[in-house]
């Protein structure tokens, strides 16, 4: 297992952890002055800033991405809808090269209009498969671009808005059933918080393999979580064993970035964005 | 699957459900009054109006129980409180005796502490092992009473804090490793509430067959969810597949009560009880 105690070399800052105080402009500036090799943006970030400055800014500071943030979201109440998101796919796909991106994160959607609390249909083996057959969809083009797409499974409480996707081995599932020959074009984003609670995690970090672990997201589950999206805590806050897991995650051969996210109305998200970064940097060092 | 539209010989009411309306000696009159078979009724609750009192109030109505709530928070910080918490579970066994239950629903524990919001440890494997350790010490009480223990496996929202068994998986696991030989003797609680969202439950329900389905609860899963514990919604007003749900259960070869069991801080407790069992009933019939 890497040293992480020393330098923050393969910390990257997911940019929603600030998007409250900063447009993605100062956030690559900030990250820059404090020696961090690598953001994971989101699309509305970047299109706010513009696709070809942010791409330019990058370059000049030299920092990478450890993935890019999101595309996802298939299942639709009809075909013109699925026909769209699949556009949509492909539009996230081209941005993620453009960025130079080691992956798309897939967020993968559930019962289309639960987001709205209008849920359009309740089946949810549906939109399962409308998620494999859209996946399925974005995979060509994705192979075509070399951009990998990393499936998130997320935390069961996000299952009816956001991923009908919520355990490791269902998201493995996917990848083994559209990429049998784990080449590199299908994997994961795992996510801490999504996944920290599952019995079967250990076993199915191993399962996943260097080949299919393409992201790592850290932040922490607080004690009492007080919201079920933006109550994330900082690393070293709240309960997840997050050497324990990075462990798991190192053993099946992921040597990449570690990625913070955290989405805090209450707390980190009312902080200046200064505190905020540098205290990313001693948690890395210290608890993940 | 039985039909249930024609009448409500199979509901039961839990009665956390109507908790801040009335006591449980009131909850009891209320249901016996709409011809409600059965209760399931939670230790505080039967503390409060007192066990003998209970038991001779539910005798003169003729109204049975459909699970008591409930037994388990097996993990603790040291030696002592593993043994209060075996001590605490032998007396819910005995209640459970003397109101003639078929079951005692164990909400197992976690983290000991982070209910609170100070985990005397974050060692979810330490947790879980605790927890197997504890179920097995009940099992010898519990069999030599004749009272079978059902596992409910806890949303994964609720892991740190009041149960580490997240998935019927996990919970059927514990089963078929403390007793191999289905003898009915310890099985799973299954709500709906906690586990709709699972890839694996269809086929976990088949897996679980009779011997292990002792108890089957339901309310709804409501878009947006405010709450992680205490916003729970009515059946139909959410986007739970109740009805196929059932299906699964019954087809696995359930054929005892759908509990009804709801914590809405904002909503139900704060309407009159009465319209509260009234709608129980009504969406029993219609999407239960």
């Amino acid at each position: 297992m890497r040293d992480f105690s020393n330098d923050h070399a393969w910390l990257s800052i997911n940019t929603a952890t600030v998007r409250r105080q900063w447009a993605l402009d100062r956030i690559i500036d900030e990250c820059a002055r404090r020696g961090i090799r690598a953001i994971s943006p989101w699309r509305d970030q970047v299109a706010a800033t513009g696709l070809e400055r942010v791409a330019r800014q990058l370059r000049e500071h030299g920092i990478g991405l450890s993935g890019y943030c999101r595309g996802g979201f298939y299942p639709a109440p009809d075909a013109a809808g699925l026909r769209a998101a699949l556009d949509d796919n492909r539009r996230a796909i081209d941005e993620a090269k453009t960025l130079g991106a080691p992956c798309l994160v897939l967020v993968v959607g559930s019962l289309p209009g639960a987001l709205d609390g209008r849920a359009h249909y309740t089946d949810l083996a549906r939109a399962r498969g409308e998620v494999r057959d859209g996946i399925a969809a974005s995979l060509e083009h994705a192979r075509a671009a070399g951009m990998p797409l990393a499936i998130e499974p997320l935390h069961p409480m996000q299952a009816a808005e956001r991923a009908c996707i919520n355990t490791l081995e269902q998201a493995l599932d996917v990848c083994d059933e559209l990429d049998p020959a784990r080449s590199g074009a299908l994997g994961v984003a795992l996510d801490a918080y999504h996944v920290w609670w599952d019995p079967k995690l250990q076993q199915q970090i191993a399962r996943a393999g260097r080949e299919r672990l393409l992201a790592f997201h850290v932040c922490d589950w607080l004690t009492p979580t007080r919201d079920l999206l933006n109550d994330r805590g900082m690393m070293g806050d709240g309960v997840i064993e997050l050497k324990k897991l990075r462990g798991w995650v190192e053993d099946a051969g992921y040597a990449g970035f570690s990625e913070v996210e955290i989405f805090s109305e209450q707390d980190w998200w009312q902080r200046p964005g200064e505190e905020v970064l540098d205290t990313c940097i001693a948690r890395h060092r210290s608890v993940v």
